[in-house]
This record gives structure tokens, sequence and C-alpha cells, in this order.
């Protein structure tokens, strides 16, 4: 009932009416039937952001790479598997999204083809190929009907230099930096830290649940979009 | 009741006193912090391998890649993430073993570097120096005091003549060969079918719940085991 009562009093509507996309989780980059590269993303983040809109008041759709998570009540949830997939689902979404929070971990890479049959072992060394994946917040901030977009960034050294310089090239009008050299908030954490960025400002956000600080990301999205676009 | 009984009518001491080693689902091989290289490998057909040896009067050791399955009852587990790992684990513990079940989907390739930073996106296309994993199933067979060593063969075409020449080249005592180009039999199935292949012998095990399939197996090994070793 505590739960429920704190759940109400954030449900203040500060997202009511807008809908929201959330990509969360790892991308899978198939090499063959049965090999991919892959990374350690949880997707815990990406979906107490989806809990957190939903308690906000927004119809939520998660894009989700393969995760061990429950789906949130009232979250329409979309499976996909490589960033290719992922791209494909987001850019036939945006067109009807207000607010775009881009927290899947894409790969960056792909191998270059993909083998139909499962390869043998061969020699000692092999060198594989491998190609960029398409850059999935930096299409949707691009887009004709560009939502508000969020991106994130997950570095292990000079992040919010990184962060920042990310936020510019891409377009974004807002990006969460964390540091996932840190185990206590890394992927697999059920508790995070983070700087979240905008053009003009920044907020630092303690070590916290991911619960608490996607309610935090939630309202400081709401602020920017009202300011923005009102 | 039913359950305990049907156990209970299996738990005929087929293995009893018996050391079993099990290793069971992928290995994760990493490129930096965050990325690796991996297999779809649930460590279903390893856990109910695990379990059913223990019916069978064993004392068992899982040596498990990363999986999203709990422990089996009487079960001593062993997790590792790189075939490296898994390699030490199961040389440490193979000299006090009668029985050594390699079902776990090794990685054939590691990457050649392991970056201590995450590594940046950067050339549309790059190349990736991999180098062969150990091949931790021909280790133990190899070994001195080498014990009944059973491997796998998971393949998408010619499965009965790669799993043949498999067990030839490194020495095994059992092959069990099974078609991952199934999905009905796959990684994440609930399901198995294969074909036992042992020197002068086979058996087709027709398709069935992998805790089934697994009594199966642990039959087949108990009766080579009594065979050859008494």
């Amino acid at each position: 009932i505590i739960a429920r009562a704190a759940a109400g009093l954030f449900s203040s509507g500060l997202l009511a009416g807008k809908r929201v996309v959330i990509t969360a989780g790892p991308t899978r980059e198939a090499l063959d039937p049965v090999r991919y590269i892959s990374n350690h993303s949880s997707g815990k983040m990406g979906y107490a952001l989806a809990r957190a809109a939903v308690d906000a008041g927004a119809q939520t759709i998660l894009v989700s790479g393969p995760v061990e998570l429950a789906t949130p009540d009232h979250v329409n949830r979309i499976d996909v598997q490589s960033a290719d997939d992922m791209l494909a689902q987001c850019l036939a979404l945006v067109a009807d999204c207000d607010i775009f929070i881009a927290c899947a971990a894409v790969a960056d890479y792909r191998p270059g083809t993909i083998s139909t049959e499962k390869i043998k072992k061969g020699p000692e060394k092999i060198s594989l190929e491998l190609v960029r994946n398409p850059d999935i917040v930096a299409a949707v901030a691009a887009s004709e009907h560009s939502p508000f977009t969020i991106g994130f960034a997950a570095e292990t050294n000079d992040l919010l230099a990184y962060a920042s310089s990310k936020m510019e090239r891409k377009g974004l009008d807002m990006i969460v930096a964390n540091d996932v050299s840190d185990p206590a908030i890394g992927f697999n954490s059920d508790h995070n830290a983070a700087t979240v960025l905008w053009p003009g400002g920044s907020r630092v956000l303690e070590e916290a649940s991911k619960a608490t600080i996607a309610r935090d990301i939630i309202r400081l999205i709401a602020d920017r979009v009202s300011l923005i676009r009102d």
C-alpha cells in the first residue's frame, strides 16, 4: 500500500498524453546460427524508465533486446535482436512519438557477414571483419519529425567529456552519462548513479536504486519538454 | 509424490559412488569491460544431466558458464565465464573424477587481446583478431588419469559424420550428437533429440524432454562404464 501511495504521488501526470518510446537491453549481432557478439546490459535501467514513464501517465513502448526481465504493467513491449532490427522498429514508431529514450546498449559493430551454417573450428588465428552498426539515437534525432530525444553514454573513462560531445554530435536534447567501470552501479546492478546533461545545464543524480534514478530522469525530461515545446 | 517415486525408481544407484563433473552453458569471451562473444546455449541440457547424475547416485559437480538456471539439489556448482576459466576448473577437478561430461558450448575462439577500457566506435570497418580457445574435452581425455569422457557435437549439417570424427580425433569414450538447426530441439528448447555414439555402437534418442534425454544418456554412460572399467 505504501508503494502504491508513492506511485500515486509520482503519478502527477507529468507526461500525461505523451507517447514515449524507450529502447532497453543489449543487442545481439549474429556470427552464425549459434554465435553472437553482445554486451553485459541487463536492461534494468530501461525497464525502470518504462515503469516511471507509465507512472507519469505516458503511453509507453519498450523496444527491448534479449533480457531476463518481466514486462512492466501497461507497457507495450516489442522484442528485437540486432541493431538493424531495433533501428527498423524505432523508425517505424518515431513518427508517432513525443519522447524517445535510447537506453539500449546497442552493439557498435556487427559481423560483416552472417554464416548460415555453424562456422567450424579452423586455424589457430582468424580475423573477423566487423562493420559499424547504424546509430539509432542519431537517426531518430535526425528524422523529420524528431521527438525529444535522450541518449545514454556508458563509459569507463573521461565520462562527461565523451557524453557532452556525444550529445552535440548526435543532435540530442539530453544525455544521461554513467560510469560503467564501477561495479556497484554497473550493468547488472540494481543501483545506478548518473549525470544528466542538456544544452546549457546538468544535474548530478547520486547513487540510488534504478527506480529512483528513473523517476529523476523522467522528471528532468518532463521539465525540459514543457520548457522547449510549450 | 509420483515424481518422487519415479525418481526413486531411477535412483537405482547406477552411478553410486561415482564422481561426475559436467560442464554446462555457454562461455563468454570478453572483448573489453562491456562486450563479449558468446552463443545461444541455455545450459538446460547440462543442468538436466546434473539432475539425472544425482538421481543415479553420483557425486555431481557442475562447471557452469553464465546461465539463468537454478542450481539443482545436491549439485556442487562452480561458475565460470571464459573457456580459459572453464579449462582451469576442469583440469583441477579431473584427477578426482570418474566421469566427465562436456556439455558446455565452449566458444571456439576468443579475442586475441582484451581491452581494459571500453573500445570506442571507430572506422566503418574493423578487423577483430581471434585466437583458438583451448579444447577442454580433448585436454581432459588426454590427461594422465583421464575419466570416462563424453563430448557433445551440436551441428547444423552433416551431424553424424562430424560427431563420429570428433569422437575419434579427441579420444572420447562417447559423443552425443544433436542437430541445432531444428528450433524445436535447439538451445533454448526444453526438448531435445540426439544420437549417442561410442566406439562400436550407437543409440538414437527420439525427441523427448531434456530430463528424459538426460536419464537415457546417464543410463548409456553407466552401461559403458561398467563394461569398460569393471
